[in-house]
């Protein structure tokens, strides 16, 4: 990043621009009072405002965690938050799927000429609001501007560090056979809200998206029996099959999931059937899968439970030793159907 | 970051799509090829391998330094490099400009679905190829895929953590009155090579970007004498014109540049003045500015040509105690000029 002075005069009035310009990201005059009319105001923190290249943080331990994603969502408002949101609780969740505490967000911004201040000005307190409710700091970012119709409005790539408070190695390799499989709620709001809302059907399907850090209930799962969590995983693109999938190979068990004991919502139901769509491969935001060890699973329901983000958590499987990598799924029924990896594209754009 | 299994098989040939398919984003099946077939295969180490949300990292000490970057440039190909090359040598120089080791690198890329699976692979090499020059590991990673025509073929997106070996503190904020300003070899070379290969003139002007890393380039000036290095920046948006200008603010000292001593290659003048461009305000990828107390500055100045990146360094102004936050210029012929920001927009998509 690029360091800012914000003593400077500012001659000339950006306020006086509603769309963002070129100029905007040329490194001079005009980037510089973008970033101090708009970026500093929202972020302002010790480390941001010193503006250096880099962010320079005081760090307690011996282990960190680091992880990005970028973030293309389309649109980028919808029922329950906007592309700000998700590019915070994104980073903050991959964080806290391996057991770290976030620390520290960067976020980098590649913006098209034209798109409007006003929803920047929207995804940058969306940006803010995200940081604050999970506990972290946005300590360094970037700001690009492209030509009209070489980007589609504003693309954000968030990147974490996340530090260790423990000494447990959690994954999505550590399942074990006879593990339960627990999901803190219902799953595919955030797909079936973004999708409703690109097709014009929010105000009838009522759907919110689920976007919300997950890094306080890793935290009650953890105190409440950090050695019985074997495997986390957030069930984000691909939804919970795809992800239940990985870490079925990547642990090397089976799983054996039972449809009668997925939450999913009538309206997400309503939807996908609407849509031609199964909400095991729709993305959700603020939803864990853990696989956690038998003995402590009644212990880490009622935790889950006990959490505003956790109210409906449910027991939705088991881990087995048979057929390592397949995920099956008992049917209402009675039946068994094999349960996939989503094969090409179901939903593009959805984080 | 997903997690993703190389053991599973592999049923659809993804090299038969020479192109990138919106599928190869959506998280499934596709996207788990892709990235086991084109990225592990660039980047595998072990931190990469674990395939987990977040990669987990020994962490040797008790301060680190963070840093993000977007890169857009046009052309993504360049003499001298491509957007593969300056996406991680721009993040690394971040994290050297603030006196740290930089030890790790996430890479999130923006892809517009068809884009040539062989450009990619070439940006791929490039960003492996860069990371082993400068002795960092890319260690974590996203990829979205944008529908054709709502991005301009590749973003790249790096952040950067780095270490500290020592107990300086380094920034662009530490210029003191009296000190010498050194610049490691000729200005602008960047900024034109991407200019010219732009405009079709490459051939003529032979002008290479000189995008490197320069962490080795301030391990040595640390080793020389650390306590005299104190302020480093490394002038890319913008030029060393609005570099020197945030120096000069963020120090609150003044800053007199000698126009003779300025090192400009011959053909990057050609094109400025062909272009009307001042390479005072050029972009450069593998340049340094360095303020240093002058009793060490013979000895750092040596060490800077004792570098393969250094061997044309020169003093190229000094730090004063009148009018903080000024810039001014003595032309050749002996006039004093003063140095401004960059106003607009002068070279878009440089970087």
């Amino acid at each position: 990043m690029n360091s800012i002075n914000f003593a400077a005069a500012c001659p000339i009035p950006i306020q006086q621009y509603p769309h963002v310009l070129l100029a905007h990201g040329g490194g001079g005059k005009l980037m510089h009072q973008l970033l101090r009319q708009v970026f500093f105001a929202a972020f302002g923190n010790p480390a941001l405002d010193t503006q250096h290249d880099s962010a320079v943080l005081d760090f307690p331990s011996g282990r960190l965690a680091f992880t990005t994603d970028s973030y293309v969502v389309d649109p980028l408002f919808f029922p329950g938050g906007n592309i700000g949101h998700l590019a915070v609780y994104g980073t903050v969740n991959d964080l806290a799927m391996v057991g770290a505490r976030p620390l520290a967000i960067s976020v980098g911004l590649i913006l098209e000429e034209g798109f409007s201040r006003q929803e920047l000005a929207r995804v940058l307190d969306a940006l803010r609001e995200a940081a604050d409710r999970a506990g972290v700091k946005i300590v360094t970012g970037d700001t690009k501007v492209v030509p009209r119709g070489k980007a589609d409005r504003i693309f954000i790539t968030t990147a974490g560090i996340g530090v260790y408070d423990h000494g447990l190695a959690i994954t999505g390799a550590g399942a074990r056979p006879g593990d339960l499989i627990l999901v803190n709620g219902p799953i595919g709001d955030h797909g079936i809200a973004v999708m409703a809302a690109r097709e014009g059907l929010e105000l009838q399907t009522k759907v919110v998206s689920d976007c919300a850090p997950l890094n306080g209930l890793v935290a009650e799962l953890l105190a409440e029996a950090g050695e019985a969590v074997h495997a986390l995983r957030d069930p984000t693109r691909g939804g919970v099959a795809t992800t239940l999938k990985e870490i079925a190979r990547q642990s090397g068990v089976g799983i054996t999931l039972r449809e009668e004991a997925l939450p999913v919502r009538k309206e997400v139901q309503g939807v996908c059937a609407l849509l031609g769509l199964d909400p095991l491969y729709v993305a959700n935001e603020g939803k864990l899968l853990a696989c956690v060890a038998p003995a402590a699973a009644d212990r880490l329901l009622a935790r889950l439970r006990a959490h505003p983000l956790g109210r409906e958590a449910a027991v939705i499987g088991h881990v087995t030793d048979v057929q390592p990598g397949r995920v099956q799924l008992e049917t209402v029924v009675g039946g068994l159907r094999a349960v996939e990896m989503l094969a090409g594209e179901q939903l593009p754009r959805i984080c």
